[in-house]
């Protein structure tokens, strides 16, 4: 048929190599501009993530890719067995060879999905590959060239990081953690920042009360204070939340479904908190009770030391009980939930507020159906003390993609003001998510380019610089105000 | 680094003259030809606004920027808050200079938000500067040269509002007002249709007895009708109805967070009608009947006389409530809800079309989310007694941006006849706001403009010049039916 | 106005002529390339859609347009009511050219809804007209030219749909029916697979018990089992499912307003079941648990067989109760609801996945604020027993146009994986809604056209081809594993 050679001619040239290129993601020079000139050279401050600080401490070697990439991110796991993929080279008991291989034959599945993006920008930075896409065909090359890198010294964790431009990390933490590798890493003048923040979510955890049990078993240990009503617990979370405060640390964070804001009376607590060390039967309201007066307690504590508090809402957690009998919570098997958000958050954050105690706070939202609720309920809260004093965190897990993080910038600057959003974090697990922030920075320079070229927004540096240059980095190191080294 | 020397260059040719121009958001020539032969030249009905009779019947000096544009605009306030400024210079006893520099310094980090396309377009129509941007260093000249405009006689209410080629304008009435500055305006023969539009949601607000009882007490008063029963409630009522009937009004309009429609008898409202009247307390149930009844009356009593009944729903307001001590309502505090829609809303809807007295209905949904829900639903009234009867409302409040306005624009084409939509109003408190008509207008013809280019819908002035004139003007004056002077 | 008339030149040359190109809807030339050296070559196979199965074998001969393309579509009843067309033209005793000149005449007026697109779309296919648009004045032309073309054999029925290119099509069959047609049709030796398609909705709607019990009366006669209890209410079932079955059925289909997964005891279940069969009166809880206990047990059914059940959510049904007494159902009353989604759907499709009873599944919402619950909550049942186990529906009913395709499109790819989706269905009751196919298919290769163009995607025909090809046609061949003729 002639129309079909006709159109087979014109894609003739086709051109794979240097995917990842230096203007990827930027439209128009406007984009280019803003990201070669202003945004790229900018340092890190990853104010929410979850590397584990001992394996920072230690300058872990990370043997091969499956150990550094696979194991443990459960965004790949959830595509490895959409994919088909049998379980056992997920995480079973397959080789790590044999599950790199299984995860490279899935990577031309993932076409569209951020998980072909972000393999390809990680394996350009830091590894250089940028000549092939991975797949099943080029899956040993590519092994065996990486794994020669993660065994020099220039891969071990600590040069690692290095190698991002980061300045400031912050993990997470439970409030009995000691922070002995935090204390350690400044013994070691490690160069980097990190911080802990503090993720008091089991100290709300009364459902199972087994494990609640050992925690609390722990706190009061670490406190060395005996907990015998919710007052001296409160006593005890605020001695941690001195200590966590004395070795740096700004931020605390609470993964929630829903933001807990029932109406409680003391006596109410004390009593349920009573049940709670008789390890007596407690109902549905009992628990939400006791979750609302946790979270009120632990909002007053980060007022106090002027901390940043960050809630996680909307996540509906462990679908599958049948796999999460088998290897437990964040394997991949959570999604995005349609719970209340409007009443229960204002309420909460207006109980806060009422009694100037309402501290810097982030919330991060997993519904994207919810993106504009947000942004318009910060706008309730703000006020002088600080500007973007209330934020609407950047987009989050299944966000945390170019459409949902160009819907975040868009809803917030329809509904509030993007110039001063704190910005992206990586909220991840893995030593080579760091590109993440590079191409958040890009998404968002191809964005104020696109309306700078379109006429949406005035053609003047001296206008729209500061505000790629704030959101990239210096909102959040006003914002935070971290000690820095 | 030569990559960014290359870079910077390409910038270098900087103009923030004209940002607003001749073709501002007009993206191709098909844009271009429908707003400038079309749709700019058509006169405004503005039929739903909250600008005060009063200030335009005593044609209204606003001796400076602050006067006309800042006091009263909850919209720049927020922003304002957002970005730190104290409240004494938002709300607070500083001058009225201090004020607009505090505002002037804000307006950069409102960049893609659209205060800052608004404050633009409304320094250049009506002030006609188009050559400097608003900031802290522009702010002195901006307040001089349009306060100097402000103390012409051209500038007063009146003749302000003339030059924005309105014809006509719906306020927003208690139905115990006397109307009177309607009356006197066209008594005065002002050139512009200046009619009431019937809100009685103080007529539903029980929960705050003592605010009912004043509201209540004066009812009775201009009825002149001792109300002691439910019935003779609504006959006072209706007798407001009537009388703003015969003062032009065509229209009324109800604040919702939820459409109301629990069941309920006629006995059961008698009963809380003399609870409410003697005082007495009321319950959750109480309340939600007693709204559910009142909008249904409402709606009957606009059925029996042609008019157009207006809903908008989805509004948390009031969230902060140490603010809301200190300033009262409509101060900045209100934000996006997540309630209940689709199923009382239609069964309000279904229990006034069941007994034919389903009038002709606009809704509005300040939650994005819901835009689907609602255009599907009016789908549900629709008959053939007039085009386009029930109505999917323009973008509200929080919505009434670009981005807000395309989604609507384009979800109301996906599911109904974009072609039967009434199209614009300001919902606007500020006699500065009737380029919004001018955005909207430019942001529609510029939808329609890139199907055209994208052959989406045919290329033919036929077709497409009707739909743009009629959105703009011509469905809203058949729609409405206002007796025009 | 010089400036106007400047502008209305550049637009004198207007086209309408070849509306529906060969490149309609295709932005760039890679999207051309896939589109016509892949995807439209490719058959159509139809897993679900409402044909009439007796209307094919008797080779129907529909004799005018208003028989075949109106009557019957409540898509086109909304627009003309909308429109203010008199029910009498729409439902009622008009003749059909009336009726379709009302149509025609509504045409103009649907612009941008894809009413307008399909319209002009199902006139070039099959009907050959594209150098005119409908309207009123063409009307007259176009009805008798199609006409004629309607009563030529190559118009029955049979040879209509072999015109399109459709290897399989599922129809939508109550467990009740014979399948008569069924099996005419493969004694016919009719080159298309006709297959039927398990729709047991009646057999959960026990709310109105008098329909109830002429269905159940059937069930009981055509399996020849005396149903006394609930076990043997579900063996009657089972028969049938294993009758549909022998028959080529492969796939269920369920219509809900939310997931109904309440708790319930099979004594409980025994209990409402014996109420039903003494007419008992049943209470709210009855019919919740009643019909999750239904929804289990067809979910065993179908994982039993290895079928693929499909769940359809979120429509808020029959919302006119005044034109529900004179039309019945399916008569465009209908709207898009916003019920409690996500837990119901986990807790529903978990416990049949703890079971391994989890059947492949396929879901469609109507929300599309759902969209991305849905598209991540299949992550979550996903195991290796077959690519795409648990699939995201395409855009359903009203999210069935270019936006909502699109939509659907990009959050599956965002949060899952594109490249194993199974692609399009009609879910139309029309014999020329095959265009569809073709519309969904120029969207698709439009969007990854686009995505390689702008350097989001490889430009390699290597890695995309075979999503296209996929999509269109192999994913579903495999996934769904009819046994072909």
């Amino acid at each position: 048929m002639n129309t079909n050679t006709q159109f087979r001619d014109i894609i003739r040239i086709q051109d794979t190599s240097d995917f990842i290129s230096e203007n990827f993601l930027l439209e128009n020079k406007t984009a280019e501009h803003l990201y070669h000139n202003y945004a790229k050279h900018l340092p890190i401050i990853d104010y929410h993530c979850h590397l584990s600080v001992d394996e920072i401490a230690a300058n872990k070697n990370f043997e091969n890719l499956t150990k550094i990439w696979l194991n443990g991110d459960h965004y790949k796991w959830r595509a490895m067995r959409t994919n088909g993929v049998p379980e056992m080279y997920i995480t079973g008991e397959a080789s790590d060879w044999e599950k790199f291989l299984a995860w490279a034959k899935t990577v031309p599945y993932t076409l569209r999905n951020p998980l072909y993006h972000w393999t390809h920008m990680e394996l350009k930075y830091p590894f250089g590959i940028n000549d092939k896409l991975l797949n099943g065909d080029t899956a040993r090359d590519i092994w065996e060239e990486c794994n020669a890198l993660l065994n020099t010294k220039e891969f071990y964790a600590k040069e690692l990081i290095k190698k991002f431009n980061v300045e400031t990390i912050c993990t997470t933490d439970d409030p009995t953690d000691s922070l002995e590798f935090h204390k350690q890493l400044i013994e070691d003048k490690y160069e980097i920042n990190i911080l802990p923040a503090f993720r008091p979510d089991k100290a709300r955890m009364i459902e199972n009360i087994g494990l609640f049990n050992l925690w609390f078993n722990k706190l009061q240990e670490v406190t060395d204070i005996h907990v015998n009503n919710f007052r001296s617990y409160i006593d005890a979370l605020r001695k941690r939340h001195n200590y966590f405060h004395d070795n740096g640390c700004r931020l605390s964070d609470h993964g929630l479904e829903i933001t807990f804001s029932c109406d409680y009376t003391s006596e109410e607590i004390e009593k349920i908190f009573s049940k709670v060390i008789l390890n007596k039967e407690l109902n549905r309201d009992d628990i939400l009770k006791f979750n609302s007066a946790m979270l009120f307690e632990f909002g007053i504590m980060d007022s106090e030391k002027n901390w940043t508090q960050q809630y996680h809402i909307g996540a509906l957690r462990n679908a599958n009980s049948r796999m999460y009998n088998k290897l437990g919570p964040d394997t991949g098997y959570d999604s995005i939930g349609d719970f209340e958000t409007a009443r229960p958050l204002a309420k909460f954050l207006n109980r806060l507020d009422s009694n100037n105690q309402l501290a810097k706070t982030i919330i991060y939202n997993l519904n994207p159906a919810d993106n504009e609720l947000i942004a318009t309920m910060i706008g309730n809260f703000q006020d002088s003390s600080v500007p973007g004093k209330i934020q609407f965190g950047s987009g989050w897990w299944f966000l945390d993609q170019k459409d949902g993080i160009e819907r975040q910038l868009n809803v917030l600057s329809n509904m509030g003001l993007l110039s001063r959003f704190v910005g992206m974090l990586t909220d991840s697990r893995s030593f080579l998510s760091y590109p993440r922030h590079d191409y958040f920075r890009r998404v968002l320079c191809n964005l104020i380019g696109k309306d700078v070229e379109n006429g949406l927004i005035p053609n003047s540096d001296e206008l729209i610089v500061p505000v790629v240059e704030n959101i990239c980095y210096f909102n959040s190191k006003n914002y935070f105000a971290f000690n820095n080294k």
